[in-house]
């Protein structure tokens, strides 16, 4: 056996022998069962006395590592790491659940984790996560632009970067945001694991637990993780068709203190509306009035459906006063994990500290990736190209809950984005409704989850960017004719009952 | 002038025509200076009465959008967004800086921002940070893996994945992680974006504002500082050459309360010691006997000098105590931002629930990628190739140091990693040292930063990963001749100073 022995080493003769021995045996080199060489031969072999081998077998015997049988010898009882944690093992399992914070106890409904693992299985017909439609990938343009980067800039693309971003990637994203009527420098801007992340950094970076925020009701679910993960209190604004209700937001804000306005101005998740131009501009006015920040969320901003696109909060602000955040998912490759805020330096810069800590910074491939689709103007072409696509989605979605006209659901026509938010007929509600679909193959998103404060239950968020038209107009066949059953059902329970009650009063 | 009235909608159309003009403008469609058609030309066009014009001007001119000149027309006053935030604008700057919470102000000082900022001037010679060298990158087998992830795995590698991981990855990792004696499935694993993410992720997961968490001392800076974040208080153990004190933290815990133990066991940054097999059963005794767990930060563990790896504690842990932090960054492309905790289902369950708020996931780019890596023993042969080579530029920095022999310099020589931890000879401080060495071109990181709770000024941490044998050379030439002319004037000073003294006493 192979130990090498230090005589000059602080560590005594036998505890090096143990360890080593310790080492070969959590290495797997001595499996288990198999035997040790004799104390006298060892002892030989290493040119020690025999009592130094003796305590170094004591010691592993004593790590419940050996076991030492009259007649046959010492042998090694267990490898260390032969079974996975917490099977098979002679300890009880660590009680981890008592450690956890109050936090990630709030935590544990874990609805986005549900919704991300219904994506999994191929045989749903999910309306349930508005992810882009793989079928757009600009594949074939993305072979080349990788090819590009591991060809000319792979020691960047490979290797750490800058927390605020790489200069190259700021740079072009810069020039993509100035054709959309919004002056950033790169000292403006902090690129981010995706839109989700610049939302949890500018909690850290603002929230104080217990501050308020105003919010749009309903909102993001992402969002009112991140915030409550900050232990934020929400101050709940009513969406209609037309966005926020900015005389309800006038009026909460005379009588209430918030630290920030979060929106989602264009296309709005999930309430599929966009804030007309008035609001828009009341909007910032009450901003200005009352020294408010207002957090612009434009990750549907590049999927609008109309004729012109509606300024940004951030394009008509002049005070500085708006925090604008974008990604990359909705527009192309959600796997690259990108997205930015463009704000005031001042705040990039205490942002960039807590991305720091976050994760140090966002992948340079990804980043060097993006930046080449940016230059050139071919992110702009392949937007160009998905806007009628998915228009052409939603209109065959509006077609088919058309058709099936189930009385009293109701829902509006988006002008942007990737959703239909629609009510349900009462008392049917969305979690039932889930539940009896789902069982068919169809799955989307109930209302509930995106209502900071509660309720919601009626409204059902239905996504029609992943799936082709036939699949569509099936689902949403399914989703209807559960209604429809559901309604009836409804019916003759209320008959029932009351027919119970009737024969109580007997 | 195209403008589409809706005679159904609810906004009157005064006010459709002021918002679409609004929109002309922030889009640049009427840049700054343009002139709008008269109010009787443009209700001649959109068929409605003058006054209704009239109208829509004067809002828009309220607005601040337009200003009407008696002979000249209505003229556009400014495009909205031509100019960068705050600069030139008729707004006082917004006060970001009062709406930051108490972490973001505790913050303020970003020493790591400066590290990784320091590594982007290309003269300096860096012994800054502990970064791989480009040079060890396989970029021929890269870029071939890059082109095998978008030939037959396009779809996946672009789009949203699991918050928990692709379960690609996950096994290759398992397999990976059973060589080095650890047992784990799929589920006991959480992809993260870099293992800085691993620790603000538990960090959030378990401390409670106000918890204490044993660290070493010193340590890594952000693992330092992600605890901070979520408010944790420290409890310092020393560190010596054979790694944390275990006799002083079996003093501390049998007085103070902790809610768990980070270590660094193997190749400890910055410290480039290695805890001893001893001292490995023993911390693992005290966490059971305490019933506390063990956070292993095992970064540096793949590289190590010596003839055999020491097991990590995860591989000797058998209650599910040990948390087991990795990385990618050290072992081969830190820019895909890949590292993973390792641990029982139930906190990884929690953990996730963390991630999914903080960014969804880790690029599914990266995870393919990095799964090729770990498959076939790709990684493993990269492994064995460049511990050689950082081993041979460790011996490079010795020898140096040696050859310099400053007095009263002090060091030893690290078993694995890529530092070199140095005491300077009192009275140095490292942050004078920096500041001189800096003029001349060479850069390396103050001690005082890794430790939690001050002390520290005397050391320094040497980085001998980045640079070629004769940089490292001339830059700790450079270091050590500062040193020494320090001391000789630091000597003058002294006697200056007592002569004065003796002055005044005469």
């Amino acid at each position: 056996m192979i130990i090498n022995l230090e005589r000059n080493d602080r560590t005594p003769i036998y505890m090096q022998i143990r360890n080593q021995i310790m080492i070969k045996i959590s290495n797997g080199n001595l499996p288990s069962g198999s035997r040790l060489p004799s104390e006298r031969s060892l002892a030989l072999e290493l040119g020690v006395n025999r009592s130094t081998i003796v305590r170094a077998y004591e010691e592993l015997a004593a790590d419940g590592l050996v076991e030492a049988h009259v007649g046959r010898g010492t042998r090694v009882c267990t490898s260390l790491p032969s079974e996975p944690i917490n099977e098979h093992s002679d300890e009880p399992p660590f009680a981890w659940q008592h450690l956890l914070n109050r936090s990630s106890h709030r935590m544990q409904d874990g609805t986005l984790a549900g919704i991300l693992g219904m994506l999994s299985s191929d045989n749903l017909i999910s309306f349930a996560s508005g992810v882009p439609d793989p079928e757009t990938y600009p594949l074939e343009e993305c072979r080349l632009l990788c090819e590009q980067v591991l060809n000319t800039e792979w020691k960047s693309a490979l290797d750490y970067s800058e927390t605020n971003g790489m200069p190259v990637f700021r740079q072009a994203l810069c020039s993509f945001l100035k054709d959309e009527g919004c002056s950033y420098s790169p000292e403006n801007i902090l690129v981010c694991s995706g839109s989700q992340q610049c939302l949890d950094i500018l909690a850290r970076t603002l929230i104080e637990p217990g501050d308020s925020v105003i919010v749009e009701e309903p909102t993001y679910i992402g969002a009112l993780n991140a915030f409550r993960l900050s232990r934020a209190r929400f101050l709940p604004i009513p969406v209609d068709r037309e966005g926020m209700r900015t005389d309800i937001l006038e009026q909460i804000l005379k009588r209430q203190q918030a630290k920030f306005i979060y929106t989602m101005p264009t296309a709005q998740n999930p309430a599929a509306c966009t804030l007309n131009p008035e609001r828009r501009l009341h909007l910032i006015k009450l901003a200005r009035q009352y020294h408010l920040p207002i957090v612009e969320d434009d990750a549907y901003g590049c999927l609008h459906y109309g004729p012109e696109p509606v300024p940004s909060l951030a394009s008509l602000d002049r005070s500085g006063q708006v925090v604008y955040l974008g990604s990359a998912s909705k527009m192309i490759f959600p796997g690259l994990r990108i997205g930015w805020i463009a704000g005031p330096e001042q705040l990039i810069k205490a942002c960039a500290l807590i991305k720091q800590v976050t994760d140090l910074h966002t992948s340079s491939f990804s980043q060097l990736l993006m930046a080449k689709l940016f230059q050139k103007k071919r992110l702009r072409d392949h937007l160009d190209g998905i806007r009628p696509l998915y228009k052409k989605k939603r209109d065959i979605m509006l077609n088919a809950l058309t058709r099936c006209a189930v009385p009293g659901l109701k829902w509006h026509v988006p002008d942007g984005g990737l959703y239909i938010w629609a009510e349900l007929p009462s008392p049917v509600k969305a979690a039932d409704l889930l539940a009896r679909t789902r069982r068919k193959g169809v799955v989307f998103m109930p209302g509930a989850p995106f209502f900071p404060n509660g309720g919601g239950e009626q409204f059902v968020r239905l996504a029609f960017s992943r799936h082709s038209h036939t699949e569509i107009t099936r689902g949403i066949g399914i989703i209807c004719a559960e209604i429809e059953l559901m309604l009836a059902e409804l019916v003759e329970h209320n008959i029932d009952y009351s027919s119970i009650s009737n024969l109580h009063l007997v």
